[in-house]
């Protein structure tokens, strides 16, 4: 068999900065990530795909929120899930038909709805940062705030908005399953918008938490319990940058895990952008992973094949 | 191994008639019925679950709707999707924590996003008779018709309603993967709502469309696909009857297909309500299943042993 990949597509591989957001606009999207996925496949690659899910979940909060008079707005775990079917539909559909388009004979591919379990005692709890949702004004955040005991937090002149925390994740609840799949040869889609974030009670049952988790690290964990061999996580920017934006900036190419590791350390990365991409690489490596890359979307192949995109190796 | 029984969920498994359709009580309703998949499992069975999603489906249109100035509204296909991920993930946790109460050692239970085939040429697409989403006053139900194309009728005394096509379930696209975790021990969740309708091309390429499966018809193709023994409708009536709501009114207890079909073709059951059921049961027996069964949710044990609801049998 080839090698397994676990790919993470960022939310550009399904909406574009600027695009509203409409059916037509995100198919196209996902069929042209999908052309990339099932050239992969070509090469005989084993492949499970988990993805972001900001801007749809994001519409569904805000769905729920106005019409919140007729219809009881679910809490976020179950928007997440939903996020999930909406998403993992387009890409099935989508990499079905790449495959079709492409001659390539192979099983449908599967998304499997995915949770994936936090640490109740994880700090993020006592600090939430992941701002999700609409913005709304100032009395309405903060009366909303009172009635609810939510988090709001003023965001630099775009209003005010809802923060949830953004736990690490610990365990993909369905991995076992998601590993029996590609082993018979599916492409399987999971942990779309890094799960949907559960706590395990001291009995062993499961439940559902107000949070985010973000895809990339619950995707390194997705990769190391499918036993992935490579790591790839496609976003908007050809590498992860030493001195961003400064007279200094350099890009990162081939990098060790010791390197990459005093890099972040020094603070060269973006928390909540950059940060948990490169944190999510050095997980990887680091508990034996073969490879992990980050790289533009576009530089995907080129990128598997190590000539694009900042390569995290171990040594 | 035990029989393989699929288990297809009524409404009521998950929202109860006059509930108003909080996350809390349909988790509750969940349970419930998540403790009666749990004791089949405990009987050794292996279990495939589909269920409805009427007013999940319902309350994401209204929210499409209403929302539909700030966050463009997405087709039904979509929506099918994300009532799958909402109620699918309700499903799995709920069955996961039935099986910890219950000291069930066992995999955990999966969803899979499903896409079921129809046929273009199915005649339903040129008599749309689903009603689905929120209710209209004439006047705007009549603007909407003309401006998209849509079909409204009226609903007696209700006001109006959008109604699409309710095509006959050909294939579910995922089988084969369902097929390949029941066999290693999973409980697997597929179908949901009858699954998401899609038309084949020419090429062999999917295609969503604007439709509603029944879901007990789906299930009917997916029992087949995966060759359970057993099809197990659950609902809220105890059995099919005959005469029903006349002096003559008699529940039917166990049948061969033969008879049943010949009370079908006499006119005994309600188009939209008993009448797929009937027409689900039947097609599994003639298809080769051992037995199909309707019977109320409460009633799903003793459903199973043969002592409640109507048994549909060979001869």
């Amino acid at each position: 068999m080839g090698k397994r990949v676990l790919v993470a597509l960022g939310g550009n591989a399904i909406l574009q900065v600027g695009q509203k957001g409409t059916f037509q606009e995100q198919m196209e999207n996902v069929g042209l990530t999908a052309k990339k996925v099932v050239r992969m496949l070509q090469q005989g690659l084993e492949i499970v795909v988990t993805h972001g899910n900001g801007p749809q979940v994001g519409a569904i909060l805000i769905q729920n929120e106005l019409a919140g008079a007729k219809v009881p707005p679910m809490p976020m775990d179950v928007c997440g899930g939903e996020s999930q079917g909406f998403i993992g539909y387009m890409l099935c559909q989508s990499l079905h038909n790449e495959m079709v388009r492409a001659g390539l004979d192979g099983h449908d591919p599967v998304c499997v709805v995915t949770q994936v379990e936090v640490d109740p005692a994880d700090p993020a709890f006592a600090r939430p940062t992941k701002p999700v949702g609409p913005f709304y004004g100032a009395e309405q955040a903060k009366a909303r705030q009172a009635a609810t005991g939510e988090h709001w937090i003023e965001d630099a002149g775009r209003g005010w908005r809802r923060v949830v925390p953004s736990p690490d994740p610990k365990r993909i609840i369905e991995a076992e399953a998601v590993v029996r799949l590609v082993e018979a040869g599916y492409v399987v889609i999971a942990s779309g918008g890094g799960g949907i974030p559960v706590t395990r009670l001291e009995d062993g049952r499961l439940q559902g938490v107000e949070a985010v988790i973000d895809k990339d690290l619950a995707g390194e964990r997705l990769a190391w319990e499918v036993g992935a061999d490579i790591f790839l996580i496609l976003t908007d920017i050809p590498h992860a940058v030493l001195n961003f934006r400064t007279p200094e900036e350099r890009p990162l190419g081939r990098v060790t895990v010791e390197e990459l590791g005093r890099y972040q350390e020094e603070g060269h990365f973006r928390t909540g952008s950059m940060d948990p991409k490169v944190t999510a690489a050095l997980r990887f490596v680091r508990d034996g992973g073969e490879r992990a890359v980050i790289a533009r979307l576009d530089d995907a192949l080129d990128a598997l094949a190590g000539r694009a995109g900042t390569q995290v190796v171990r040594s």
